[in-house]
């Protein structure tokens, strides 16, 4: 049973110099720095336990971030956690929802994140009381609570909650079995860390000659930029693993619609398996494929408009595990694979436990399904990912993974943690 | 020619409770509080003119957008202004691509309100320098430099370059005749000032009564959240204006999809022109009619999409003048009347900008058009719109009318404006 009154909620801006390293570059965020919104939840329950919440940043606008979660606190403190998540539909409502608050949404951009960020806290807490890592909580669920936690405005159109239930209810069978697999193999992955687009070629190959001594057999590598560079990188790594390796390509919303075409044209000799982010996140009609998206409405009408092949959900851009619910069932529903987006600080920590979750509760299939897999900033959490030949190995520990390490909060803390005044006054800032 | 170098950009939280009222409440958004975040642009230009740029925002949350103006600010402040109009489509991408700050957007929410408000205030300032208002300046402007503010990434596919040059052309001839015309007779415009959701039938039936005294020939309920009470008001107002004046529904995005069809069915009766938001402003295939929306691609679509009959722009909720030059463009292009959003704060000043100059140089026609008005808040502006016989007359004030009176700034600040020291004060806050 969940337990405690909300006491205390706090967001705290937390960033990464990765741009130093050209970590994380593509074809639109050639600098970034890998960034959260880290949310704190505190409640007077004799447990002592918080909860820990991320949404995912680039950098500059995290403060924006923090903000928009200073302003959505009075939604959540003082309520008890027994009824935020015993009505937790109504919860999520709520938070989306504000009558003033929502104009500068809805349910999109800034105040989506902030309500990942705190919806992610919350989740955490909810599984650390229950002594149960989230991907269990959410796997011996009833059909009917967990369907309770989902927002079916403005897809009831495509899934109702019956249908919901249903999708759930048949996959009780076999349920067993599927976690002992994932307990003994794992999810399998695929890795991004080899070829961002700012590494030069020697470091590309260096990277993925280790990953392949590491078992990797999936890659992924950043273009959109520049044309030229595209086909002698992506002729490099195709050669790299051979023909019989997969090899995504990801363009980061770089191209206008006749130029995905024509430059994805070119590029089809290397074989990539999907195009990542071809264009504007909004252009439903533009896409033939499609990832990140913003909201659930927007990945119904990618459903409903079969403009996507693989369906990429995202662990914080997305309203936490509640709207993520509703597009893993609505992707069941289409019979479309899910391939999980991750990276960043602490994507590949959430949303494991999702598509763990996903596989036994939910597609009950390994199919053409696998995971985005980045080798970086996995330190700075308390109970960071466990990757083993090349899948994830399902998380033990109780919470949703979200907790980072007290001097890791401290130390880059920004402005003020030892890292960033150290950069900005040798900036001169 | 622009003139001076960027010294100072502030933003500022101005709030007026309208809540208290219950003016411009409907069926998502209960209890507005009219707000906006105020930019002020100041250059080292000798003729000491400043830029006044304003974004629309429900109370709540303001600060958040304000914060958002703050961390865009670094792309404005020492730019000359010369440089920032003389290659203004690089400006306008240099603000929504932050490589960093789109992330949290992107061109969408939190970050782009507050891009409009930087923009608008930079529109402002030109129009100032110019000494014309923003519509003459728009209007004299020739089809290559008005093109060359327009940002067609991700429009490409239905809006070329030389398209838009095309259509601006082609208007040239009856040019002057049009502006003569709006000069004389100004723009048509419907109000929306009598049938808010919080307001009762009494209140209702005066206010019409009063409307139809000034002239009024069209009216907007808001409706959708609860049918009864909608047949009830609907009936009312349809009884009052009689069978041949024309009536407008918004349900604000209440509805799911099946729910609008549903609700709609039973009110057709009533005969209204046109169904506004009936559904997520995200669900393109879901619409039948849909407005306000977040910026040029998802309107893009819906007019691929043939998902509307009326377009409303929005002059703060869109990227400034720049991205609603693009709309204009492609209405004109796919065939759909402009009928704008105003209403909140200084929208009805900003739009109309927007409109008659749709009318002299992009439209060139009044048919099925209108443009929304509502008598709210306009004595807080130093040159407010004025309204004769139902229609917007031009203004003739040079700049783009987002200029507020200082002591009303300085009333409503939230929270240490008097009003608001008052108000919180008596909440015991």
């Amino acid at each position: 049973m969940a337990r405690g009154r909300v006491t205390r909620l706090t967001a705290c801006d937390v960033r990464f110099p990765t741009s130093l390293g050209a970590h994380g570059s593509d074809a639109m965020h050639t600098d970034p720095d890998y960034s959260t919104a880290y949310v704190t939840l505190e409640t007077d329950a004799e447990d002592g336990l918080k909860g820990y919440g991320i949404t995912f940043t680039l950098g500059k606008g995290t403060e924006v971030v923090v903000c928009a979660v200073n302003a959505l606190a009075p939604h959540v403190l003082n309520k008890d956690l027994g009824d935020i998540v015993g009505d937790f539909r109504g919860f999520y409502r709520q938070l989306t929802s504000d009558s003033q608050l929502r104009w500068i949404g809805p349910e999109k951009g800034v105040v989506h994140l902030a309500t990942a960020a705190i919806l992610n806290a919350v989740w955490d807490l909810w599984a650390k009381q229950e002594g149960k890592p989230l991907w269990k909580l959410l796997v011996d669920m009833d059909p009917r609570t967990l369907s309770s936690c989902i927002d079916f405005r403005y897809i009831s159109d495509v899934l109702t909650e019956e249908e919901a239930c249903e999708i759930l209810q048949k996959n009780q069978a076999g349920k067993k079995e599927r976690e002992a697999q994932m307990l003994t193999q794992g999810y399998p992955a695929y890795t991004t860390s080899c070829a961002w687009l700012g590494y030069s070629d020697d470091r590309l190959k260096q990277l993925c000659t280790e990953a392949l001594k590491g078992g990797w057999t999936r890659f992924k590598v950043k273009v959109g930029a520049d044309m030229q560079d595209d086909v002698r990188r992506c002729g490099l790594i195709r050669d790299m693993i051979g023909p019989e390796k997969t090899l995504m390509m990801d363009a980061n919303q770089r191209w206008d619609v006749p130029e995905a075409v024509e430059w994805m044209a070119r590029l089809a000799e290397f074989k990539p398996l999907w195009i990542e982010e071809p264009t504007s996140p909004d252009d439903i009609l533009g896409h033939a494929a499609i990832s990140r998206c913003h909201n659930r409405v927007i990945f119904k009408q990618l459903l409903q408009a079969r403009a996507l092949q693989f369906l990429q959900i995202d662990s914080c851009r997305l309203g936490s595990v509640n709207e993520n619910l509703s597009v893993l069932l609505m992707a069941k529903k289409f019979g479309i694979p899910v391939c999980p987006h991750a990276g960043g600080v602490g994507l590949c920590e959430l949303v494991q436990h999702l598509i763990i979750f996903d596989f036994i509760s939910v597609s009950a299939s390994l199919e053409n399904r696998m995971c985005e897999y980045v080798d970086h900033l996995h330190e700075h959490f308390k109970y960071p990912v466990l990757i083993q030949k090349a899948c994830y190995l399902p998380p033990k520990d109780a919470g949703y993974s979200t907790e980072m390490k007290e001097e890791s909060v401290k130390k880059y803390q920004y402005p003020d943690g030892d890292v960033w005044r150290k950069l900005l006054a040798a900036q001169g800032k």
